[in-house]
């Protein structure tokens, strides 16, 4: 058996996204993801995918000519090659920006991002390789199949006219009646029986009568609320006040963590984040503080399944639950949160995901939710078949673009229907 | 391939152990261990060690009956069947004694020092069946050698007179001439470069001098002195003060957590431990209160390998150093040990290991020392052999035994010598 990675292929591909909005704007009509995918020495091919923008495909070049020779079991050995390419790379980093919906933008989380897509495509070789399901080369499933919330968001019925985009059938969610709709098509479609709904984007009694209709809609039902730290802590614990009585948790009410130690200190309503502790250099302050009751991890930004597992296992060593926080995301990241979910045992909250926002994937057959859940594949690796003619499809557009749509800009998104546009400072109520 | 586990054998042995001192009292000439195979489908047999004591026993042999028809890559999966034995084995709590040199001693770390040696088990035999050494499935190596520590102990030159035991040749070591001679014979033999002391035998300013002497012996090269948590925080103290010049830590000089923090407080001196932070339920507090800047991970407390690795990433997250621990072990953990521990990025100290004094193992050859150092291997599994032969034998002792040495007791051991002792209430000095 020849696990020696022999070739590494990156292809960057724009992939359709409905105008979904948020606090900063809405998506674009098309994002950057980048597809990894690591051969090894026996011809087996394993997939990953990660962030597509430059600032991530200039770090993943140089990284990928460093693996050709290591052993695709060499898991560990993949963090000290980006503490290698980020010396190599210096001047990337000059371009990272401070904040954002990914939380902290650091030298060290932008690694940790294209580390994550090495990570998975050397999981799914190697489990190939071998035989074995990717949760078995992280200690086995503890659960057949792993639940999933309905990420909700407030979006227009369609992209401006005029700009070329794919069309989507969800229609127009703008207002309590939109949302409810808009959760009734989930459930029906795909059996989610909890709702997370994108907030910031109204002012907070608008998004609070929206979460009072999703609770009558569907009684009993766990819901959140999540305005990326749009609030001031006095507007995040009046909401938390209001909505006490159905929230499962509130999530990043209010930015950073020391707002969000002051909400948590005035509410009961458990406070989950993505945004204050997107790495592990964050964790301390937080946990100390008990600014978080829930970290919502992502494979990407943390670095990977294995990384997943250990903040896992600092949550639950801290008494501090966790689940799965999502980016626009296609098949394979879908699949790996899967497995890596399915070896969590302190997992008590359903997943996000963005996947039934995508209408193009990369895969030979899509991830499929039933009753809410995905079930965990017993397929060696991923368990997932790229598609050549998908993958060479939606790269060709990244080709054909300009160069405007490469970096994923929801403000400038937002400026092509309101030219006056630009970010909202914080806090924006 | 059949991963599908079909046999599992347990044998408890006895194994030599030389009169090393201790604040409890001293060794038992035989000292109890239990030996466990894991056998899959195709035959693959991977080996584990743990304990010998009859209250791992008994825990032990309905685990390993609920293992058969399991996978042997289900990993994960061992927690959940250690809570179901401990529902069937509830009487064996009843016997759980609380302190002592193995820190506290909960049920669920009597569960997890049982599930440690299954764990080694399983890893090994998937590793064999997979062709892959124990550390590629933990991640893969950082380091191709991982040093230990010279492991002094205050010592008799041999067991009371009419106590049947096998003889050692390292002599006596009672004051500090005898220990820098131990000192020295442990770096001719192995080729160590740090020593560790295990104190709380003698009053501290006899173990200050021993400490001393071995600065003056071997001037520059990492020290360290273990009293097991035999003094007051004043007495601590007053140790940290007066041999900060030359400790790379001081182990366990008070027992608990509230007062290493307030030794922690008062000193420059890292603390490490093996007594106040045994379980990720002990960690927390310590870490928040900043009572040790060293973890001791011993994978037999933690339940095994890669619960060890999410310890190190608990530490590596809150700036707490880790290495490992070492109680009475043979070749088999000592090379799980060594697997496990190339693979942490953080482990900036040599490792302890008891293994330079069992004169007696189980495989077909001894592991090596080079340098201080052993090499990590790359042959599939752990890279050892069991020689069934010496199995029998030491078994044969365990089964010959009246049972007054299937339980490890030290200070039972120390009244032979000295008819009235009693275990030394803490603090001893």
């Amino acid at each position: 058996m020849n696990l020696t990675i022999t070739d590494v292929r990156l292809t960057p591909i724009l992939v359709a996204d409905p105008p979904l909005l948020n606090t900063q704007g809405v998506h674009q009509p098309y994002t950057p993801r980048l597809i990894v995918e690591v051969e090894t020495g026996d011809g087996v091919v394993g997939v990953g995918e990660t962030y597509g923008d430059t600032k991530y495909l200039e770090l993943a070049r140089p990284f990928a000519a460093k693996l050709i020779g290591r052993q695709v079991a060499d898991l560990n050995g993949l963090f000290a090659v980006a503490d290698q390419v980020a010396v190599d790379s210096s001047r990337v980093f000059g371009q990272v920006d401070v904040g954002g919906l990914r939380g902290v933008q650091t030298a060290d989380k932008l690694r940790l991002s294209v580390v994550s897509g090495f990570e998975v495509a050397c999981l799914d070789a190697l489990g190939k390789a071998l035989g074995l399901p990717v949760h078995a080369l992280l200690g086995g499933k503890v659960r057949d199949a792993v639940e999933y919330s309905a990420y909700l968001f407030y979006k227009w019925a369609a992209h401006p006219e005029g700009v070329a985009c794919e069309k989507d059938d969800w229609g127009a969610a703008v207002d309590p009646a939109g949302v409810v709709e808009q959760a009734r098509l989930f459930t029906q479609r795909y059996g989610f029986t909890s709702f997370k709904l994108k907030g910031g984007v109204f002012p907070p009694d608008e998004e609070i009568a929206a979460v009072r209709a999703l609770a009558e809609a569907f009684p009993g039902h766990p819901l959140r609320l999540d305005p990326n730290g749009a609030w001031s802590v006095a507007t995040s614990l009046r909401v938390a006040e209001e909505l006490g009585d159905v929230l499962e948790y509130l999530e990043d009410p209010a930015l950073g963590t020391a707002a969000m130690a002051e909400v948590s200190a005035g509410t009961d309503v458990p406070l989950a984040t993505n945004m204050c502790v997107t790495t592990f250099a964050e964790i301390k302050e937080a946990f100390v503080r008990d600014a978080v009751q829930v970290v919502l991890s992502d494979h990407h930004y943390w670095g990977g399944l294995r990384n997943t597992q250990q903040l896992a296992a600092i949550c639950r060593t801290f008494g501090v639950g966790v689940s799965m926080h999502s980016n626009t995301h296609l098949g394979i990241s879908l699949a790996a949160m899967t497995h890596v979910a399915s070896t969590v045992p302190n997992l008590h909250h359903a997943c996000d995901s963005h996947y039934p926002w995508q209408s193009e994937d990369v895969l030979t057959e899509r991830l499929v939710f039933e009753g809410g859940a995905v079930r965990v594949s017993d397929a060696p690796g991923l368990g997932v078949e790229l598609d050549r003619r998908k993958v060479e499809f939606l790269h060709r557009r990244w080709l054909d673009d300009d160069g405007s749509l490469r970096e994923r800009d929801d403000a400038a998104a937002m400026r092509v229907a309101e030219p006056g546009w630009v970010t909202p400072g914080v806090p924006r109520w």
